[in-house]
């Protein structure tokens, strides 16, 4: 029996909190510097951000889930590991990101407190859990999604942490969450959109996942349901309602906007 | 599609929730009104380390894990739902905990931090996780396990989350964690070589789920290697140990006292 730090549980989560773009972990750092915390203070907030993300990304890999085999350009956890590894890496990288929470850097105790309660609102039964089930619920529908329904699926899955994302800087600031949830609601819309048309256009190579999948799969996505011109459009203009929630800051925003118009240029 | 509340991942996560025998709860209940901490104060905790303990079960009955059909009498989640329901309800759950460690009820910001970060290290890599981790690698070890390797396996699978629910009410008392900590480091090893012996001598129909089914694995248990007789000794010598642990509480511990008997005298 292997030792206690080598076992392969240990080493499949580092394996799965590398790699990445660090987008959640990013909005952290930039949302918090905007309002004047410096990096010291929120990075173990970031952390915990990438750290809940990379868990959600091991379990939705497995096999029971989504079936994937590539992560960022290499084997998903499951495959280079076993499914049991893969379960025990992603339930311990979301306690670690609970952990990360109360770093006592981060600020007072109702400060950490705050960022443990909207870190579980944002990944929990009513979010990206919530998400997640519906779905693979909608895999087995007898009627493909509505473009309502994709997009309520998508505010959880994937919109719920990046708007947490984004409003911890606010969180820790002691600021107002507002302009920063507007932005990060918008973004996270065009994010996933932008997905879409990844999967449709991309590259595997770039992406560092299948393409294709979706549309093979038959799934509804807000690609099959508007086509890709308008589906483009609204990502645009989702990214300028992202810029504009953020007019308040003046200059110290431009680096969240640039990764707003990042988000509908990337590749990847 | 279903909605958003009846969605199979929510029936799922109070299904897994409900039964048992709330051996942590109780003890985050009773360590608190042994301090002097009322249950309205203490009550959500409990609730935590019940669900985190519910979805750490949901998780290792997977067919990847332990493959178990049966829990607390009834089928276990992937048996009634499916393996995706299992891992997303037990996501969930352990979200949920977290969620719980945040309710204002339980004190200042600075001792529900204290209580978040208790669980997570109690449940984590370092913890639960890591006893797991280690149970399924001496599954395919070439070597059976020696009583020091299973000792340091059972005060992670099982001991780390019943420490910290006994510690849980030092922590809402602001009080001294060491005697609560003896008492359930103590209890925890008593519980563990218990379920061993029920493992041989129980009754499915009373233990609600499968009995012998270590020995017919060929897993090295308390009881394959110290022998019946032994492994009861032990047990009711940690028992006692538990027992003197609590001595500078008087009276008041005597519901904790009754716990530690009741573990070795249970028949399921």
């Amino acid at each position: 029996m292997a030792g206690l730090t080598d076992q392969p549980v240990i080493q499949a989560m580092r394996y799965a909190a590398q790699g990445g773009k660090r987008l959640r972990g990013f909005l952290v750092l930039e949302s918090a510097r905007m309002l004047g915390v410096a990096e010291t203070r929120a990075i173990s907030a970031a952390a915990a951000v990438e750290a809940l993300h990379a868990y959600s990304l091991v379990h939705d890999d497995m096999p029971c889930m989504d079936d994937d085999a590539l992560r960022r350009g290499l084997p998903t956890v499951h495959v280079k590991w076993d499914e049991a590894t893969a379960v025990l890496a992603g339930d311990a990288l979301q306690t670690l990101a609970f952990e990360m929470l109360t770093d006592p850097a981060l600020g007072a105790g109702d400060t950490r407190i705050a960022l443990v309660a909207g870190l579980a609102k944002a990944s929990g039964a009513e979010g990206m859990v919530l998400g997640q089930a519906l779905d693979i619920a909608a895999e087995t529908a007898a009627q493909p999604l509505t473009l309502g329904q994709i997009t309520e699926l998508q505010a959880g899955k994937t919109g719920a942490l990046i708007r947490f994302s984004a409003e911890a800087g606010a969180i820790l600031a002691g600021a107002d969450r507002a302009p920063l949830r507007a932005y990060a609601t918008a973004l996270g819309l065009a994010f996933q959109i932008w997905d879409d048309v990844l999967d449709v256009t991309g590259d595997a190579a770039l992406t560092g996942k299948a393409v294709g999948k979706d549309a093979a799969a038959g799934k509804a996505t807000f690609v099959s349901l508007l086509g890709l011109d308008e589906a483009r459009a609204r990502a645009t203009d989702l990214v300028r309602q992202a810029e504009a929630a953020l007019s308040p800051y003046g200059a110290a925003a431009q680096n969240l906007i640039d990764c707003a118009r990042f988000v509908i240029a990337r590749q990847s």
